[in-house]
Formats: structure tokens, sequence, C-alpha cells
């Protein structure tokens, strides 16, 4: 793991805070709200940091990808006086760290919130009040069903692209300039998932082990079944299972959550 | 398949060519160059149904996916007095018809040239300097090593792209609404890859099957292998993993063939 310093140190740099602290105890110290922005494998240690720090009915939340984990990983710890009310805004890039925010993130975003037994409901109110002030849609779920959700969406997508484009590295027969020229034809969109945090994703995949590899068990499935259209010729399964993936990136695009210019409008962008 | 006559009709509607034919024997009487723009499983017809009517020296290319199949479908109907260069575009979009083009399409992408044996070097030349006079960048490359590559860079990852946006249409835990809603955490940049048009794509299974099922293996040995680290909790191998394939991603940028920018620019030309 890489030492936790160099965060705080960019954040100063940039001046991305009115106090930028040294340990995550005099951070937390008098504060209304704390909000947990760390790799999901670090969430159990900050929280054993933190707690004898926290101010009498602070609020707890996090960013984390997986809930059930955070729950039993940051929970324990938390004094009675705390209100501890996990969250995942999906939103974020390819790219982490303090240089990579930017205002417009969380708009027209959804933000999961997603309260533990004896969540107090007003704090929630307020929390869901705050994500909704950055621009985000907010939606309550419980823990088990997120990490579902997540698995399909998110985890399961992410393992993949990672594979396919370890798998391009790694053949011998084609080289990696290769890949690389030649990527504009499907492989590149499968790069830029592939490029996220290594410790984050690695964290993601260890603490929703059962959910993803349900998907992934899921997802080996039709693939077996597609490759064996493939190779007996049946060109109806094809063609079937082809249209009926179409309608999905229609249901997206109409639900305002991806653009519907061609490429994601790349080609027209690196125009100007 | 669909009937022929539509594209036509909307190439005459929107007066995106000077004369539209509608039958390809008439298009193709009298031309110097003849570029067959037809799913793959397609060309061998067209080129039966042109071959009569090529004038002496006309060069036949094409900008299908796959080329060994298209040399060996193609081939044999055309006359010894033409100059048969198969050729393969890397531009285009999840959009397809005569709707979709637009002029920088083909700006900074590579176009494949793939001569077969007899290939005439001056008519070779000719049409290199078309593709360079179209903006793209040109190489050329034997059939089989072309299907090889593209199966990497393209024929695999779409079909794992339609293969992941299937599973989570089918999952009857996680409605389609949910995977709609929440597809910002990753899986939306699947689902544009698995937008493209069917036939096209059922073609280039079809036509591409030993290489595609090739890629395909090992890509699935590799994700039983991360599967496995999940499994068994081996952080070590999906981080070292993980951290590899952002090699990939910083080539593919510094290449030129992918922006830089975070979420491909999306977030910022939303805002626009």
């Amino acid at each position: 793991m890489r030492a936790p310093k160099k965060p705080a140190t960019t954040a100063r740099e940039i001046g991305l805070c009115d106090v930028v602290c040294d340990t995550a105890a005099e951070a937390v110290a008098g504060a209304d709200l704390v909000v947990l922005c760390v790799p999901v494998g670090a969430m159990g240690a900050v929280a054993a940091e933190i707690k004898d720090a926290l101010a009498d009915g602070a609020t707890v939340t996090d960013v984390g990808s997986v809930k059930q984990d955070v729950i039993e990983t940051v929970g324990p710890h938390l004094p009675e006086t705390a209100h501890f009310i996990p969250a995942h805004p999906l939103a974020g890039t390819e790219h982490s760290g303090p240089r990579s925010g930017f205002a417009e993130l969380f708009d027209d975003r959804w933000c999961l919130l997603v309260p533990v037994e004896n969540s107090d409901p007003e704090a929630v109110a307020k929390l869901r009040r705050l994500w909704e002030g950055l621009g985000s849609n907010v939606e309550e779920m419980d823990a088990e069903h997120h990490d579902l959700v997540l698995a399909v969406t998110s985890h399961a997508p992410h393992l993949i692209a990672y594979t396919m484009v370890g798998v391009a590295d790694d053949l011998g027969r084609v080289t990696d300039g290769e890949v690389i020229k030649y990527s504009a034809a499907g492989f590149r969109d499968f790069t830029r998932i592939a490029a996220s945090d290594p410790t984050m994703w690695r964290d993601v995949f260890l603490s929703n082990k059962d959910a993803t590899l349900e998907i992934l068990g899921r997802f080996t499935e039709e693939l077996f079944a597609l490759q064996r259209a493939i190779r007996t010729g049946d060109g109806d399964h094809l063609f079937d299972y082809f249209t009926r993936t179409r309608e999905i990136r229609r249901g997206i695009i109409d639900a305002g959550q991806d653009t519907d210019a061609p490429n994601f409008g790349r080609e027209s962008k690196a125009k100007t």
C-alpha cells in the first residue's frame, strides 16, 4: 500500500481544502460530518483511528463501492453517539486523487444511501440534502441489494475490462504496439475502466467477493453459449442477442446517463 | 436480413451521393474504383452481382472487418482484369447507415490494406493515396495477421460487451431500470459497443470464427485466474494485474488513439 501522506500533500499544494490534517483523528475532531473516502480495505482501520475523536452526534458516512463489508468493518468501531449512514455516490472517472475532482462530478449522478438499523431518520434526511445540493439524485437501498446491483453495473464490468486488456497485453503474436495502434476498433473503451486505481479495485473485488463471483459465473455461462453459437454457425442466436442488447443502450441514453453522440463524442472533441 | 433498399432511399433523401443506383451492377458500371461496404456475409453475393459489369482495370476494394473470409468469398468472382485490394478502415461508431457518416470519420484513424497475391503495386499505391487523402494512416498487413489483430482489438471486446449487457438484462434480481439508472459506474461503456449493428457483427463473428474463439479462449483462461484470486483472497495478484493494464491505457492515449479527458470527456460535454 502506498503511504497515506501523498494525497494530503497534493491537497495542500493545490489548495483543495481550507484545512488539511496529517491524521484522520485530527481531521474529525469537532466535525458534524465525517466522510470516509479511502479504499474499502482501509475503512476499518480508519474507523478505529477516529472513533475516540468523533464529536457527539457526528454523522459518519463513506463513499465506498461496497456496502456490506464497510458496514461490518466500520460499524463496530463507532460510538453509540455517532450516526452511521453508509453511502455510495456513483460518480467518478478512471482518474483518482485530489487533482481528479471537478465541480460537475456529481451532477445528475445517483448517490445511494444505505442506512443501517437504527440510522436516525433526521440524520439521513440531512445527508440526502447534502448530496442533492451537490447535484446528485439520491436513492435508498439495503446493503445486500446495493452490492448485487453494483456487481452487475460496475464490479463485473471492471474485472472483465481488466481481463481483456491483460489478455491483449500478453499475446505473443500481436504486439503491444499493434494493440495500441488499432485500439479504436473497440478495445480502447475497455482500457479506460481498466486504468482505474489498482488499490481501490483490489479492495472492491475482495470485499464484494460473493456478488462479483455470482455475476461472473452468469457472464461465463452466457459467453460460452455465444461462443458455441459462433462455433456452430448459429447466426440467428447471435443476431437476436445483439438486437436485445441495443435496447439497453437506448434506455441508458434516454435516462440521461450517457451521451448519444457517436463514440461518446470523442471525434468531435478531438477537433476543438 | 433487411431489404437492401433502405440505405439507398436514405442516401437519396439526404443527398449523400451524386448518383444513387438501385442495383450494385448499375453502380459499378464504368467505375475506376469500387468499394464494397456491406456486411461481410453479403460480400460474396455482391461480388457475384457486379462481376460482369466491372470496367477493365477497375480496382475493387472493401471495408469489411474480416479479411480472409472476404478474400475467399469475393476473390473467385472477380475477373482477371480487375485489381482486388481488400482493405479495412478502423473507424466508425456504434451507429451505422448513410446518416452516420461525418467529415472527420477517418482523421488519424488507421486503414489496413491487405493486398492479395498479384495485387498490382500501382493500384495499391493509388488506393493508399485515397485513404491518406481521407485523413487516414495506412498500413499493409497480411490477411491472417489482420484477422488475429482485429480479433484482439475489436471482435473479442465486442462479443464480451454484448455478453455483459445481455447478462445484466437477464438478471431477475436486478431490474433493467436499476441497470440503466446505475450504469455510470462502469457498465455504460460496454453498452456503447453492444449497440452496434447486429447483422454486421453476426457476420464478423461467423466469418472470423477461429481467431475470435482463440482469443475468447485466452480471455476465459485469464478470467478464471482472476476469479480464483478473488475467491482465495490473493490481493497481490489482482493489484499487479491491474497495475499492468494501466500502462496499456497510457500507450493508447500517447499514441493519439483516444482522449485523456476523464470519462472520454463526457461530463464536460454534457454542460455545453
